[in-house]
């Protein structure tokens, strides 16, 4: 039998309707035992790490769970992480950059809805991660409603509906499709060293540029002392440079680029609104005058990996330079190179 | 022969290729002369009124196109607006608010490949444009790849794709096949008083709540004297509200709570950052601490439309108590009501 440590985290396949709306409350283990495919074919381990809304999920929860992934994955056990849906794609992109390399699977997944709900989608979504475990893909992965992602390039795409998650590339590692893998893309494996860098530092914001966006926003977060910045920019990355008056420093271009070349040297990385498509900051004028150096660009990285991501950088201690270099590069399958 | 005002704004759908990149350049007279259904069909009366990459299209420039949209529609022309694509939904959301019941069809429309090129979708998103103008629907409407959506429910969720917009509720009013309108949804027309209402205020901010989040984000945007918050929550409306430690007033939902109920009164508008969907604050118990009132919920409206209708909520002079009926109500289709 393969070995299996599942790690319980609460959320929505973990909870069950009260009067005070649905919270998390059942154990990890009464999951497990409703899926023949984990029962039949695995020995598997289960710790209820944390019982938790996905909501408060934070960036120290994180290290603990990729703490605890990380050690189960190196002993050989595949992992299986149950999550909430709100947090999963800022969870799975945590896990993506702080277990690098791993040589076992380890799937995370969750539901929409609750597992005790006649057209639940936990039993399925379970059911699913085992069949894909058994296949012994390294790497990390998430597996929801019948698809396989890599777990840095996902993001909720719908906020009822059980086809919850996309990828911003449109790409699945695979499907699960009655009870088989059948393979979309081909596997990306490493055989690097596998390693553990579970430090995160919170002082990243992501902020959506808007219409007449008032500038002082971003003195409003510079002088709170934030590390790093993420711009939700419009279409490919475009953001106003500019305006009719001409000072280019009077419009939140000019501040961003103002904030990394001065001595505070704030990280900006530049990501798009539209939730498909990624940047290109070649493609427009309005794209070209803001382009890299000095911002840095999240090409095709969705919103969420780019702003854990930040705080991954942050937390590994990472200076401007190396955070520039660390965002050219896919640690986990994040950014399409080259 | 029908009469049709054709407003320009700039965007994709005007830009030609240049050294410094793409960039609008090409008038909306020599545009329309492209299109057989306008040329033949309408006696239609261009205005290059803005030439504009749509990433610097501002509250003052809605103003502009909706009292140039409005007059044109009040002495009975039709209308067709071209502009970009990337802040085309918060335009088409200003327009909503702004043009109150028009007694003829205002259509924006743009395109995501210039019309040079030869994949262009500019004279096909015009063409549609045209046949549904023939339709006479009443009220203001986007025409792009051929859909045809309600204004106020449109989100960009590819930043390259020539699909790059949908609606939040995944609704058309209708599909152009083979240049034929066919209906998918009932025309919810109004025969209320038409009226310009073009007065939006922009401090207005949209933040995306992300995991571990630092509170002081709230106190930067407050100190700078925002007077409205927009708040892309996860999942269905989703904050956290307090922390393992207990204070609630210590971590977001707290402190917003106590910006509304102090004197400041901001409005805080509680949004999804999934795009489709929508926030029900009632069904997670994390969702219910933070219900209304105080907070207000943007239902199933877009975050752009949120967004928008605070702006044009506060430049109306609203107060909080005013604000937050209007967000009870739909001007323009921007949330299912009852």
């Amino acid at each position: 039998m393969e070995k299996l440590r599942v790690i319980g985290t609460g959320g929505t396949i973990a909870a069950t309707a009260t009067e005070k709306g649905d919270k998390p409350t059942i154990g990890v283990t009464t999951l497990l035992h409703k899926i023949p495919q984990i029962r039949e074919r695995f020995d598997s381990d289960p710790i209820q790490l944390l019982q938790k809304d996905s909501t408060f999920i934070n960036h120290k929860d994180w290290a603990r769970i990729a703490r605890e992934a990380y050690h189960a994955s190196a002993q050989g056990n595949k992992v299986l992480i149950t999550h909430g849906t709100d947090t999963l794609a800022y969870t799975s992109a945590a896990l993506s950059f702080a277990i690098q390399n791993p040589q076992t699977s380890i799937v995370l997944t969750g539901s929409m809805r609750l597992p005790e709900e006649p057209e639940t989608d936990a039993l399925k979504n379970l059911t699913d991660s085992a069949i894909f475990l058994l296949e012994g893909a390294k790497g990390v992965y998430v597996v929801f409603n019948g698809k396989v992602m890599t777990a840095s390039r996902i993001t909720k795409v719908h906020s009822t509906d059980v086809n919850a998650f996309d990828t911003v590339d449109g790409k699945y590692v695979a499907t699960v499709e009655e009870n088989r893998v059948v393979y979309q893309n081909k596997l990306v494996e490493s055989n690097a060293q596998t390693n553990l860098a579970d430090t995160f530092d919170n002082r990243v914001c992501t902020l959506k540029v808007t219409p007449s966006l008032p500038k002082d926003i971003f003195d409003a977060i510079l002088d709170k002392g934030f590390k790093a910045i993420n711009i939700a920019a419009f279409g490919t990355g475009n953001i106003p440079y500019t305006s009719s008056k001409g000072d280019p420093e009077k419009v939140l271009g000019g501040l961003l680029r103002k904030a990394i070349q001065t001595a505070r040297r704030v990280p900006v990385v530049v990501t798009s609104q539209a939730a498909h498509g990624g940047v290109d900051l070649r493609k427009y004028e309005v794209g070209r005058k803001i382009e890299i150096p000095p911002m840095i660009s999240g090409e095709d990285m969705s919103q969420e990996a780019a702003h854990v991501k930040l705080m991954w950088c942050l937390g590994q201690g990472m200076n401007l330079d190396e955070i520039r270099r660390s965002f050219e590069r896919s640690y986990a399958g994040e950014i399409t190179v080259g």
